[in-house]
C-alpha cells in the first residue's frame, strides 16, 4: 500500500470513528423527547450540557431549555438551608421519601460553589441518602460546580427547568448556608426552609440575620431523645426572634417547628405547613407574581453578566483597561474619567465591526 | 421707544444679567484653587457639584476631581458604624475635637441612602455636634442623598478626594449601620470601627455577622456610670466572639475597647490603636495595597454601572426589553435566549451610530 492509499484509509477510519461517536451522542431532539418522557438518562445528559462550559454545549442546552420551559407548570420549589452538621441530608432523605410515598416526584439539586472541596454538600452526601437514591420517583443531582456563585446559580436554575419538564413536581434545592448562596437559592424558590439545631443556650448566636429574614419557616432538627426539651425551648426563642422582623410582603408569618429526620417525626407537619403556604400563595396570586419577579431578576442578571463579558473579554479593551487601571491606581485619573475613556473605546470598536 | 429698540434693550439686559450670574458662580479653576487653599466655601461648592445630577455639573465635577486626586496623599480614612442610639454623633464630636486639638484637620462625611428620612444620620445630628461644627479645623458635610446606595457611595468617595485635597488629613465616614451601606463604607476606608453598647445579656444578639467580620475594632460606647461593669462584660464577650472569625488578611487581630463619648473617656486609646494600626499597615505596605485594591474595585464598579446605563437607557433596547421580558415571564423563551436577542440588537445599534 502506498502512502496516499494509507492516508486515505486513515481518513476513512477517522470519519467512521466520528460517525460512531455521533451516533452514541443523542440528538437535541432525542434529548428533549427523552426529558418529556421522564427518561432519567436524557435528563442527566441535558443537565450535563447545561453545566458544560463548551460553547457548542451551551447553545444546545439553550435549545433544550427553550423547549422545556413551557412544560413544567405545577411544580413547587423549596429551598433548604442550614449549617453543616444540622442534618440536611437525613432531612432531605426523610422528607423526600415521605413525598414520593404521597405520589409526588421529587428532584434534589444543590447550589454550592464550594462543593468541590466537599463541605457537607450533597455531592458527598449522595451516598448517605441511601433509600432516596433508590427511589424511582426521586432524582438526585450532585451540586453543579463552578468558580462563581453566579455561574453555579445559573446552572441550577436551568436544571430546575429541565427537572420540571421531566415531570418532577417538587424540587428541593439545598445549600450549605455558609456563604452567599442562600440569597441565590432564595431567589429561585417558592418556599425557603431554614434547618437549625437546638443548643446549649446559643440558639440565636451565629445566625446570619439575613437568613433568618429570608426564612419562611425554621425547622429545629434532631428534636429526639434528650434533645426534645431543648428543641422546644429553641422553638420558643426562634419564635420570639422572628417577631422582631417586619411582616413578610405576602402576609405570611414564618413558622417554627421541631422535627427529627432520623426518627421521622414532625416531617409530615413541615410538608403540611409548606403545602398550606403554597395554597394560600396561589389563591392570593402572590405565588405567580413572585415567580414572575424571580424570572425577571434572573433575566436582568443574565443581561448584566453578558454586558460585562462582552466588555472584559475584548482583547483591545482589556489591554487599555490595564493601562487605565494603573493610571487610576497612581491617582493620575479618576475612576469615572478612566471608565469613560474605555467606554468610548468600546463604542469605536463596535462601530467598526 | 419703538418695539425693536425695546427688544434690543431687553436682550442687552438679559446678557448683563447672565454675565452677573456667571460672575457669581466661580469658574472650575477658581474652585480648584480654592480647594487647594483650603477654602471651605470652595470645597462645599465642589461637593455640591459632585452630588448634583446635572450633566454640566457632572463634567465640571470630574475635572475638579482629576485635579484634586494627586493632592491628598497622607490622609487616614476611618469608617464608623453602629445602630441608631449607639451614640455615633457624640462619639464623632468627642473624637473629632480630640483630633483637631492634636493638630489634625478632620472631615466628617456620611454614607446613608436613607438619610432623607433622617434616621439618626448626621444630617439630623449636625446640630448635635455643636462644638465640632464651630471648630475651624473640622469640616462636617451632611449625608449625600440619593436613591441608590451605589449613587450615594460614588458621591461620598468623590467627596473624600475633595476633602483630602483641601488639606483634611483624617476623614471620618459615618454610616447608620442598618442596611448595606456598611459594605460600601468598608470599601472606602483604611480602618473600620464598629460602635456598640453593652446591654442586659444581649451583647451578641442582633449583630449582623458581616459587620463583625468587617470591623477592625469594636468600641463599646456609654461605658460610664452604672454601665461600666456591663461594658467590661460586653468587652470580654465581644473579644470571645471575634476569636471565632478567621484572622484578617493583614495579620491584624481586631481589638475591643470601651469608651464614654460623653465623659470623653477611652477616646484617646481608640485613636492610639487606630494610629498604631495605620503605622503597622504602612510599614507592611498593606495600607498602600489595600488602597489600590479599593480604587480598582471602585473603577470596575464605575465601568459596570456605565455599561448598564448605556444599555437600559437606550429607548430602542428598552422597548425591546419589555417585549422580551413578557416572553420570559410567560415561559416562551429562556432568560438566556432573550438576553442574547437584546445584546445582538445593541450591537446593531452601535454599528449604525
Amino acid at each position: 500500500m502506498n502512502i496516499l492509499a494509507k492516508n486515505k484509509e486513515t481518513h476513512q477510519n477517522s470519519i467512521a470513528r466520528f460517525q460512531a461517536k455521533r451516533k452514541k451522542r443523542p440528538s437535541t431532539e432525542m434529548l428533549i423527547q427523552g426529558i418529556k418522557d421522564g427518561n432519567r438518562t436524557a435528563l442527566s445528559r441535558a443537565i450535563t450540557m447545561v453545566e458544560s462550559n463548551l460553547r457548542s454545549h451551551k447553545s444546545e442546552a439553550q435549545e433544550i431549555i427553550n423547549h422545556c420551559l413551557p412544560l413544567g407548570k405545577k411544580s413547587v420549589r423549596i429551598g433548604i438551608t442550614g449549617v453543616p452538621g444540622v442534618g440536611k441530608s437525613s432531612f432531605i432523605e426523610s422528607f423526600g421519601i415521605m413525598l414520593t410515598k404521597m405520589g409526588h416526584k421529587i428532584a434534589v439539586l444543590a447550589i454550592d460553589p464550594s462543593s468541590s472541596i466537599n463541605k457537607g454538600s450533597i455531592l458527598g452526601d449522595k451516598t448517605r441518602m441511601e433509600d432516596l437514591v433508590k427511589d424511582p420517583n426521586a432524582y438526585i443531582r450532585p451540586s453543579a460546580s463552578g468558580e462563581t456563585l453566579g455561574g453555579v446559580a445559573k446552572k441550577t436554575r436551568e436544571s430546575v427547568i429541565l427537572c420540571e419538564a421531566a415531570g418532577y413536581n417538587i424540587i428541593l434545592i439545598e445549600t450549605v448556608g455558609v456563604g452567599q448562596s442562600e440569597t441565590a437559592v432564595h431567589s429561585m424558590v417558592d418556599f425557603f426552609l431554614l434547618l437549625k439545631l437546638s443548643g446549649a443556650g446559643d440558639e440565636l448566636q451565629g445566625i446570619k440575620r439575613g437568613i433568618m429574614e429570608m426564612a419562611d419557616a425554621i425547622a429545629i432538627n434532631k428534636a429526639d431523645g434528650d434533645n426534645i426539651k431543648s428543641a422546644q425551648k429553641a422553638k420558643i426563642e426562634f419564635q420570639r426572634a422572628l417577631h422582631l422582623y417586619p411582616p413578610k410582603e405576602n402576609g405570611w408569618s414564618p413558622k417554627v417547628l421541631t422535627c427529627s429526620a432520623i426518627e421521622q417525626k414532625g416531617i409530615e407537619s413541615i410538608w403540611k405547613m409548606i403545602d398550606s403556604y403554597i395554597q394560600q400563595a396561589k389563591k392570593s396570586s402572590w405565588f405567580e407574581n413572585n415567580r414572575k419577579k424571580q424570572t425577571k431578576n434572573w433575566f436582568l442578571n443574565t443581561i448584566e453578566d453578558r454586558l460585562k463579558d462582552n466588555f472584559y473579554k475584548d482583547p483591545t479593551i482589556n489591554e487599555a483597561l490595564q493601562i487605565q487601571l494603573r493610571a487610576v491606581e497612581e491617582n493620575q485619573t479618576s475612576p469615572f474619567t478612566a471608565a469613560e475613556t474605555l467606554l468610548a473605546m468600546q463604542a469605536e470598536i463596535w462601530k467598526k465591526q
